[in-house]
């Protein structure tokens, strides 16, 4: 698949320097990424800004090409399929609308030919069509998308990066966009395999296994095309590369969308859900809970075990840290004597008999300070080793802002266990610094939800619990 | 409850110049709202701040006074409590932690002595322990709180308001802070009720029923202290201002934490969910959830019934509103023939034969733009009365932007059906400009996560259902 993700040579059919359209954005992407070796297919021009355009493939002045992008009103789309795939072009982008949607019946029925015998006919792979194509990120913010959005920049690959294999368009313009400015996570390669004409998920889940900047593998899937293989693939990999799944199409009406969107009916989510239990496979539901996923998977180390330690500014982030603890089934370990001992030592005395987990900080913080209370209970809580996840609830106000730092020394300091950071209120403009400090810069996962919080934890556990189960954690965890 | 929300005359005791102290936010905090009729209690200080210290509330030149504010060590709290009661003060705010935690049996017997009989004894109403007081809106960013963290300023008053009551000093600080800036609804009045010595959520409801700016009532309980009254009173108000409950301590655990943290016992959450069904109650799992929910119901007309209609930058917005559809029982009408001749005079005639209600909007969108695509699609689902909610969906990205004035005209034209504006993906800075425009100034709720939105769109329907159910609304709602 390298000749779609570093092609050595490039031909866009549709390249436009109308900036309307969605063939001008491709080109311009394409011209970020390199400008040898880029070659425009064009029925009438001689020149697309300054590049020289052929009247057909046949015309160009080499022998191979590495990857051909299809950007054409939908009724020239087959022609140049079939140039392509006579020329021998090895890899070829279907970013027009569905090719189905023609109302030449002799086409269609050539194209349903086409692609009953396709495998054995030809060695060309085709993404789409209805895909727009693919991203590879390489060094320093540098990267290469044939999106019909043009983007100016992307977003930076991190220590470890997620990857995604995706139905729709979404995730190479809005999803990638929000990764550009304050990153929560890193990403390494996407595709949007469209309607699924020949390459599907399968292909690109080989692909992604091997892809040493891929830790995190994610899909939105409308249907699965290899039902069996993709499971066996899931067992496979999920081992070694958590696996997060958005399998849309779960009702009958959209199941009909997806008919009209794609051209292919969804699978049977009974099944799907089996995936989840059998081999950790994530399922989400939508984008933003994908990414949160993402974001502790990536950022923070994967947890040990459901034992999770919670110290909140607010008695209410305790009660209902409780109640979400019942909810997902997380153990909230007592604390032990030795850590009571130390956390009486800057605990007011009336507080004495209630510290417990999860830690009601308050009175902590106005008595020593918020840097002291937040550090001092975080080391506590990490240091026995008797928890596997470290939560804390903090308020957006400038009276308990301190040293993020600290907080990022600590997390490195006890390197097997997560931290994530929720924000019960506060003021919108500290909220957003903080977050670029704390998330970020530090890595440490932020939510402003105590509900999404804990809702991503339990969706952690999935993959914690299937991991611990086939025995690759030492620690049993109670489910 | 004037004395508490309007007081003519406040008495502080342990008010403090010394920064760092809770004495000191509250003093400020008083000031700001007025400098006449403030008297501060003091054992050795004869000003704070310029204002005169008494030595005992005997000393003091006037005969009545509406409020007492005590921020004292615990260990001093109840001699102050006893000299207000005995003075007659109207309304007692106790701030300092739960006057139960003293070491002194002998005192904590007279405490429960007092409790017991004290409604028999006294006319002054005491709110807390564990309080930090409440919280009222005047015009133009103006309010009045005794909160323990200083306000500079308030949000403002909205033409629609939220009050709430809570068991968390929380609300009167960072959830007040977070409506500060890029304010998303108004809020009128908040009350935190602490351990309710006496003054508990019922009394409280009575108050808010009959607050001319008081619209929406929000609760956080983590119990409830007259159940039969509370339901009485649910079943009378819900009809006229909807009722949002987060109650918390649902699991053993939790009913520990509340013990410590507020001195009472959780009540049985299957009671409070019998709440819900038959009263309309809107029960909600965080505080992120109950603002979303509130920012619906007062920014937008309160829907009246269960047909969305979706219109999404995305196939994947279609197919997974079709999934949360199903999922929260929620109706996606059939476009008319009418409708869809007007649709696809501005739709591509390839697309033609898939355009259905969710409705994706993109090749629209590439033909004639965002504006015209939105704006038209919107109008021709408004005007024919077959939905009772319209969803956008969009991305958030330079080329999707339009004059988001026109959204708000549209809005205004069709004053009975609500918008609601969800964003898939898309730059942080852009979304953050959109947000700005649409939801602060034209008061059209987002949302950044798909399942958000229809979750609350789920929890709005437990309110449509009871109020359609009561005949309020003529349209019916199937169930």
């Amino acid at each position: 698949m390298d000749y779609f993700f570093e092609p050595k040579s490039i031909v866009i059919y549709g390249a436009s320097e109308n900036t309307l359209k969605s063939g001008n954005h491709v080109l311009k992407n394409v011209l970020n990424y390199k400008r040898e070796n880029i070659y425009l297919i064009h029925p009438m021009k001689d020149y697309v800004y300054g590049i020289r355009c052929y009247r057909s493939i046949f015309d160009l002045p080499i022998q191979m090409v590495d990857l051909s992008i299809i950007i054409l009103p939908v009724e020239f789309v087959f022609a140049a399929l079939l140039d392509c795939l006579d020329f021998g072009v090895s890899g070829i982008i279907i970013e027009s609308g569905a090719i189905y949607l023609t109302n030449d019946f002799e086409t269609l029925e050539k194209i349903h030919q086409l692609k009953k015998n396709y495998k054995d006919n030809y060695k060309s792979r085709i993404m789409g069509p209805n895909s727009i194509g693919i991203y590879n990120a390489f060094e320093n913010g540098i990267g290469f998308t044939t999106s019909l959005i043009h983007f100016k920049r992307f977003p930076e690959l991190k220590e470890k990066n997620l990857s995604m294999i995706s139905q729709t368009g979404l995730t190479l313009s809005g999803l990638l966009f929000s990764q550009n400015n304050q990153q929560e996570v890193g990403i390494s390669k996407i595709a949007s395999i469209g309607n699924k004409f020949d390459i599907n998920e399968s292909d690109l889940l080989d692909y992604l296994e091997e892809d040493k900047n891929t830790n995190v593998i994610a899909f939105y899937l409308e249907d699965i095309s290899e039902g069996r293989k993709f499971v066996e693939q899931c067992k496979r990999i999920s081992k070694k590369k958590p696996l997060i799944l958005l399998k849309s199409g779960i009702s009958n009406k959209a199941k009909k969308a997806i008919i009209s969107h794609t051209g292919s009916i969804a699978g049977n989510y009974k099944n799907i859900q089996a995936l989840s239990t059998q081999f950790g496979i994530i399922l989400v539901e939508d984008f933003a809970e994908l990414f949160n996923v993402g974001k502790c998977l990536l950022n923070q180390p994967i947890p040990k075990g459901n034992r999770i330690g919670v110290i909140s500014i607010s008695g209410a982030g305790t009660v209902l840290s409780c109640d979400f603890a019942m909810k997902y089934n997380l153990e909230l370990p007592k604390l032990s004597s030795v850590q009571l001992d130390k956390l009486k030592s800057f605990f007011p005395e009336f507080a004495w008999k209630d510290i417990n987990n999860p830690i009601d900080i308050w009175s902590a913080v106005e008595k020593v300070g918020p840097e002291k209370a937040y550090m001092k209970s975080g080391e506590i809580l990490l240091k026995e080793n008797t928890i596997d996840i470290l939560v804390y609830f903090l308020t957006g106000i400038k009276e308990t802002e301190f040293d993020w730092r600290l907080l990022y020394e600590l997390n490195q300091q006890y390197p097997e266990i997560p931290i994530y950071f929720g924000l019960i209120g506060g003021d919108k403009k500290i909220l957003r610094t903080w977050r670029k400090i704390i998330e970020v810069r530090y890595n440490i996962p932020m939510f402003f939800s105590i509900s999404n919080l804990f809702k991503t934890i339990s969706k952690i556990m999935i993959y914690v619990n299937y991991v611990s189960k086939e025995g690759t954690f030492l620690r049993g965890v109670t489910s």
